[in-house]
């Protein structure tokens, strides 16, 4: 099996679909952002500038075949960088300083191990390699003081075992979300896991990055859906029993989930199913404002009904969507619900979403609509609501065409609980808003609260400004930094579910303690004591 | 502070409460188990033989004061044992061959964290002790090459500080749950958290050993309430966030919850409390087999309604509740349901319970009622599911009573999937039976099923028999060997609940391979490099 080569080597997703902003948006973003100067992707594919590639041992290209071995460019590039913007401004520059050596798509789990024990032997480093979807720097190619590093590719690992009368599935690492989901379905069952990468992202990435999906609220986040583990190390071989619950010590399951590559590979998750939602219904409502909005979905995490999806957008993030969804709006969205919202100015979009069955769906609305009515909000329709489940993979397609115009578009999320949210919310938009200004590129800073919790919830902004051309990278790690350290100071995560990588690293002090690092660097030196596994993620 | 000495040094909780057999109950225990000879406790707390005190090194008075060391005869035999039947044996044996040389009670955190530098220093082994109720030998005094071994009192750590916004609440280590929860409904909340040892066990203990409440179902296990954990260790603390979740990394709280004392001490957690509930309903009902009872729990877990509390008996421990709630049966017990039971010999009884707001209640029982009718239960009515709730903590106190006529009485537990959890309850109850036969003693080996999960539900094993008299632990170490090592073939996890402590040690190599164990090696020879935490637990 070749590496997968049907995405944008510089950008998201399939290359065909390219969203436009119409006139009237490019206008609002105009006069928000000022004037873009375009920015086109640098090089071809092929003038593409990678380093040269140091050759591998031939034990480890006999560990996985002569037909798992990609040393070609474009398969280098495409494992040397994830899909945050920083990786995205590198990529549309036309040349990178790092790239694997070589990417080893190895045939099963078996070859995974031998791989393992010949790089531990030979001093390789490792980067697991899933979807490449990271927007947090977790395949950076860092060499971490080995010489040598391969790209290690799991899309062979595809197995699907459902075990109907339990719900639960067992799923090979490499399978994407659209491809986990079809093969669940054939048996009835769904996972339920949707986060904005689901198209492209895999299975072992999700486990390996603690991933939430849009509705997490109802079906959990994915860490939550994991019932069982399998970590292939350098030092040896985890797994852990398939049973609902263990008291039988410290959760081992929760130190493989999250560990982001740096123990070692995840070949495969057993993971908790549902049946397949006869209903689903998305629908939009208004809030006065986001505190009111808040306030709705505060009592509905905790109460009995919370739906399946909630989020509720800023006064900037409703003004935004609202921007990005006039008449000649983004192919295919058709935001009529919208129309309600523009005579409404200052208020707060809320999202809803229930699936399952009838019944169930029936009631988690009606409990979910006197709780919107008690809060105040305004019922948009149905319309907005598909829309915006239509469109909730499309961001980023769209960061591209904003980027390709010349914009920096960034996301980053944090949670908190409901008693500090607020406070959150403003000091990381103050920082993220005033870090642009400070740097002459005064821009767009929005957020939605979603991934609702009984005792808090996440906050997820997003911010677009027009780029430091030339010092792309720079611009954006300044205003990174700004944001993280208004998360750090406010007593949020710095992580909610986009996870560590290389760029949150710097963080973990403020997280978890210089205990709680050496805790995690215990756990590596006896499971990688070489330290090949994904130098330079996750650990200071 | 003193150390408490408010339960019966010998056996369990308050020693006012004295629950009798009436003849009916005597005569079929007879019938099933033979003759019993009394087994009265051999000696009073005078003279009681312990070993003598090691002294302390006079840091560590200092670090607790003198007022916080205890080294009196009572202190150390309250603390040297748990509550475990081979723990309960030895101490009506009149003598043990280790107890602590001291007891400490520090004033505070800051105090523990003193102590456990001390003795790591001076090579002073250390138990953490909240309520001493473990069945598994979690505070056996072991002292694992150490000559000296204090247990380690935390029952003044008591703090209590709710956030009613965020439904969270910080709560100290020493709390039993009546005193964690008095405090917590004086804020209008819950923690809903109520294990059989409820009473006298503490917060502290709750996490550290994975406990699970009997409506855990509703309100969930102890693990899943816990949001953040503070740790002590004797190479220093570690806290985790505040946060309602964080996708930064492995989850080190995870790591915390259930780790026995091993890695330190656990000062306080940060859990998520409920409103109280303004409706409690709790009602029996009775299935034609025990196939049939689990299918019904199946159902209910995987839809949306299940109760907060939900149990299903085998026919044999359903004959057993029968048999012990006789019209003179069990003082304050009012079985009136089972006149219905009688006449439905080889039925499975099922107790549910509903608790929280009046619509949320209603909704759910009529769901588990439309599952109870459709699985061809029939309802025995709310007297029985009362007389379960009002006696759910006296099971203890009623193995004091079958002790002293000379029985031996134990339980154990332990999960799987749907798929697998029938053949697991006739081979692990095989074992049992096959073990007690084997030595000469048949008795009665009952189970139930509760803590029900959407992929399998919890096995709760109990076991009557005649004590071989001189022998006592050895026999019960044999019938535990044997379902121990059913449950490993059966594929089950050792415990679901009852945690690991010194029992279930030799199990974790089935449990976690020989990876995982070196994985908390590592973990503990950092958090606790000279090995004094709790020496003998845990790990094989």
């Amino acid at each position: 099996m070749t590496p997968r080569r049907d995405s944008k080597w510089w950008g998201w997703g399939d290359p065909a679909v390219e969203p436009q902003l119409d006139e009237e948006a490019l206008a609002t973003l105009r006069e928000r952002v000022g004037e873009l100067e375009p920015w086109p992707v640098a090089a071809e594919l092929e003038g593409f500038e990678l380093p040269p590639a140091e050759p591998l041992p031939r034990a480890l290209v006999e560990a996985v075949g002569e037909a798992g071995v990609f040393t070609g460019a474009e398969d280098r590039l495409r494992h040397a960088a994830g899909c945050g913007y920083a990786d995205l401004a590198r990529l549309r520059g036309g040349r990178l300083e790092a790239a694997p050596d070589a990417v080893l798509v190895p045939r099963d789990a078996g070859a995974v191990s031998r791989v393992l024990e010949l790089c531990a032997a030979e001093g390789v480093a490792v980067v697991p390699f899933g979807g490449g979807t990271s927007v947090v720097g977790g395949v950076e190619p860092l060499r971490g003081g080995h010489s040598r590093l391969v790209s290690l590719d799991l899309a062979t690992l595809r197995g699907v075992a459902v075990d109907r009368r339990s719900l639960t599935a067992r799923l090979g690492a490499g399978l994407r979300g659209p491809e986990a989901e079809a093969a669940l379905r054939a048996e009835g069952v769904v996972l339920g896991h949707y986060p904005q990468s689901f198209e492209y992202a895999t299975i072992g990435g999700f486990a390996a990055t603690r991933s939430a999906g849009q509705a997490s609220s109802g079906y959990g986040r994915f860490d939550s859906l994991v019932g069982a583990v399998r970590l292939i190390a350098p030092a040896g071989e985890l797994r852990t029993l398939e049973t609902p619950h263990t008291a039988a010590g410290p959760a081992l399951r929760e130190l493989v989930v999250g560990s982001e590559g740096i123990f070692g590979v995840i070949p495969e998750v057993t993971v908790r199913v549902r049946p397949e939602p006869a209903q689903r219904r998305y629908e939009a409502w208004i809030a006065e404002d986001f505190e009111a909005g808040a306030e709705i979905v505060r009592a509905l995490a905790q109460g009995p009904g919370l739906p399946d999806v909630i989020r509720v957008s800023d006064a900037e993030e409703t003004e935004v969507s609202l921007m990005l969804s006039g008449p000649r709006g983004l192919a295919g969205r058709a935001f009529e619900g919208y129309l309600g919202l523009r005579r409404r100015r200052g208020g707060c979009l809320i999202v809803i979403g229930v699936e399952g069955d009838e019944e169930s769906a029936a009631r988690r609305r009606a409990l979910s609509v006197r709780a919107l009515r008690r809060g105040g909000a305004a019922y948009l329709g149905q319309g907005a609501g598909r829309s915006w489940e239509h469109g909730r993979f499309q961001g980023p397609y769209l960061r591209d065409t904003l980027m390709g115009m010349g914009a920096m578009v960034e996301t980053l999320e944090t949670s908190h609980t409901w008693s500090r949210l607020h406070e959150l919310h403003a000091a990381v938009g103050a920082a993220i808003r005033d870090s642009l200004d400070g740097q002459g590129t005064p821009g767009l800073v929005f957020c939605h609260l979603s991934h609702a919790y009984a005792d808090g919830a996440s906050l997820y902004f997003t911010f677009i400004s027009r780029a430091r051309r030339g010092a792309e990278v720079e611009q954006w790690r300044e205003v990174k930094r700004a944001a993280s350290q208004a998360i750090v100071a406010g007593g949020g995560t710095i992580t909610h579910h986009h996870a560590v990588g290389r760029d949150h690293a710097p963080y973990m002090q403020a997280e978890i303690g210089s205990t709680g690092i050496d805790v995690l660097q215990a756990v590596k030196d006896q499971l990688d004591p070489t330290g090949i596994m994904n130098p330079g993620k996750l650990l200071p």
